[in-house]
């Protein structure tokens, strides 16, 4: 049951030149289901990514790190669902690399050009022979207007594929960002989410591509959580094709800034349908930390509100039981909080000040907006100037029932 | 559905000599239910305390911490239940001071001699002229054999009480040592579990048995985890009331060990009664980390793994989806973990070995031990020569049932 987030529509998925994607059905863990994903990329593109900091990092991880370090640039990249190759050491890394392996043999480019991506259950061995087996299939399938199928194609426990895209005008030319990712749990993306994909048909330099995508993260991935699981697997990819009409020299650039609003954008709600479609989730909640002391206090205060299960069973009750949101703040970890200075208000309604409950408050205020499927949860601590946002979702039966249900 | 917790016998805990219990009920959020308890202890007896390092500390918590400091000995407590008194400013700090002064006029004593406790929702006014009201039927009620009842008394969403006791013979002398806890959710104690009241008949001077609680709470309550919620309330006191036939002159003493173990085990025992009667628990979890490079890494390890809601799910699940503990390994923040040297055991199931699945690992051997009530898991990471071991229970249905409804 997805917070806000619509079927997609394929008409608003705009192409991008100089990519095309195809799907097969190479029954890696299931039959009959579109479980790899094939993208093409015309040369001259330049590619860059982050990856988790999950020291147990899966195998196509240590591989995408290797070949976008070659510097030898992208001509494809491939996604199998159904197992994350992670968890399964050096026969692991050997499979990622027969498939990059496979997939240049077949369109015609090194092995250092492709990325690979895997997606589902740790620690069984990947079925690479049904992998490669599958590619031919996914190469006949190649066209560029397949966005929303290759949505489809990532999936896991998602219940709705996730695409976002968009056309800027930028000094009479114009330029396509689109974009899709997937993931519902094990997410709380570090440098970045489960996997995302955004293309652009704009040319960028690889540098200034490698700075956006760290900063495109930053906006976006980096400031999500479901169940505080930093995932093994989590990719976000950058790709611009150069195959449009925009070409940005450097960051001075006058395209540069609209061209990057478009990244973060499509980067931005990627994300965001990430967490509304949160493993059972049933709200969506902006938790803002104002007046921190540093940013890593305000992520801290942030986070500890975002992965109390108290508080996500709370709202998931729509109980406005908002004690249990200061006793978060309490224990992020700020050794030198002063309780009393801390203000909090759920959107327009001030619940707590100097320590305690605001005189005005009321609690049919408070459950008036906790009824709500989105919710901000406001925080001053009054130490500073810094500030963050993080997405997350509410914690519920589904929850349980999906992740217990996972592998059966 | 408590984890092999079973019912209080009251003939196995017995009475400390210099120590009597009385309870009331006081109304205190709901009516017809005993939710005050106090404790009266004879003069002379010494006691020390630890308690949360949540910086919103309830006011009853700011209180202990006063009248410990101020070391002018213990001649009472008092615990309620249905109201934290935390989230509450000043006027909260001045309802437990208000308490401390109605005890101590009713047994005749200081106010510094009294330490207050209080568990229940946050963000409440306590209803202090409630429980003021309720103290003198607790009086009237005080006798040295209500251990059980005690147990009771403090209860909120525990589904069974907490109590432990010992007898110990030191060099031809009996001690005595008994114990009550609670706490069922937002248990993740940091320095002390949410209430744990221990005391012997012993005589201790209050330096060695101030060591022995820190001694004795990390050994038992900050070693337990349910989800990961510091409290608000966290406190564990101990007592010596020194009624009894044996005194401890300092740690060199032949009776300071043996009496300190049976503390240890009794503080143990209650710690581990918290997490058997965890929210909705249906698993009882022990996570060994060995050969970590210090113990703060272990001890990162340990929760990393313990506060895994996937992790949790899958214990819940009976799914042996081992590869949900790698991946928490893998994000406890070791930046130079080398994933190809840890092993991971499932009691005696070898799993992962090397980075990867141990070759001998048989997916039923790995069903036969998830299946089972209690549960250990092993984990070695070759780095150095600490260790620790946590205890908490798995993630179900019932949990978010219990929180979603806690305040209906």
């Amino acid at each position: 049951m997805p917070v806000n987030l619509a079927p997609l529509d394929p008409a608003r998925l705009y192409p991008v030149a100089g990519l095309e994607l195809g799907t097969a059905r190479a029954a890696i863990r299931k039959p009959n289901r579109r479980d790899v994903l094939l993208a093409r990329i015309a040369p001259g593109a330049t590619a860059a990514g982050v990856f988790t900091r999950n020291r147990f990092c899966a195998a196509p991880v240590t591989v995408c790190r290797e070949h976008l370090a070659a510097g030898a640039g992208i001509r494809a990249f491939v996604v199998n669902t159904g197992n994350a190759n992670a968890g399964t050491g050096e026969p692991g890394l050997a499979a990622a690399r027969q498939t990059c392996a496979a997939v240049a043999a077949l369109l015609g480019c090194e092995p250092a050009q492709v990325l690979p991506f895997s997606t589902g259950v740790i620690l069984e061995p990947l079925p690479v022979d049904r992998l490669v087996a599958g590619l031919p299939a996914a190469r006949d399938d190649l066209r560029a207007d397949q966005w929303g199928v290759a949505a489809e194609a990532i999936m896991t426990t998602d219940t709705l594929p996730k695409a976002a895209s968009r056309r800027v005008t930028i000094g009479g030319r114009s330029a396509t960002v689109t974009g899709i990712s997937k993931g519902a749990g094990m997410i709380r993306p570090n440098m970045a989410t489960m996997l995302g994909f955004v293309a652009t048909d704009a040319r960028v330099p690889q540098p200034l591509l490698a700075k956006w995508v760290r900063e495109a993260a930053d906006a976006s991935f980096n400031r999500i959580t479901i169940d505080g699981d930093t995932s093994t697997n989590d990719s976000f990819v950058l790709i611009a094709t150069g195959a449009g009409e925009v070409a940005v020299a450097d960051e001075a650039d006058p395209s540069a800034a609209p061209l990057k609003a478009a990244i973060v954008a499509v980067a931005r709600e990627l994300a965001q349908a990430i967490v509304r479609d949160g493993e059972g989730a049933t709200k969506f909640i902006t938790v803002a930390v104002e007046r921190a002391g540093t940013p890593d206090e305000a992520a801290a205060v942030a986070y500890a509100i975002a992965h109390s299960p108290l508080v996500k069973t709370a709202f998931f009750a729509s109980d406005p039981n908002l004690g249990r949101i200061l006793c978060a703040i309490g224990y992020a970890g700020i050794e030198d909080l002063d309780p009393s200075r801390i203000d909090l208000w759920l959107d327009d309604v001030h619940v707590a000040t100097r320590g305690g409950r605001h005189p005005d408050y009321r609690e049919e205020d408070g459950q008036r907006v906790m009824k709500q499927a989105e919710i901000t949860v406001r925080v001053s601590l009054a130490r500073g100037e810094a500030a963050t946002t993080v997405w997350t979702c509410d914690l519920s039966h589904d929850y349980v029932s999906i992740n217990a249900d996972y592998r059966s």
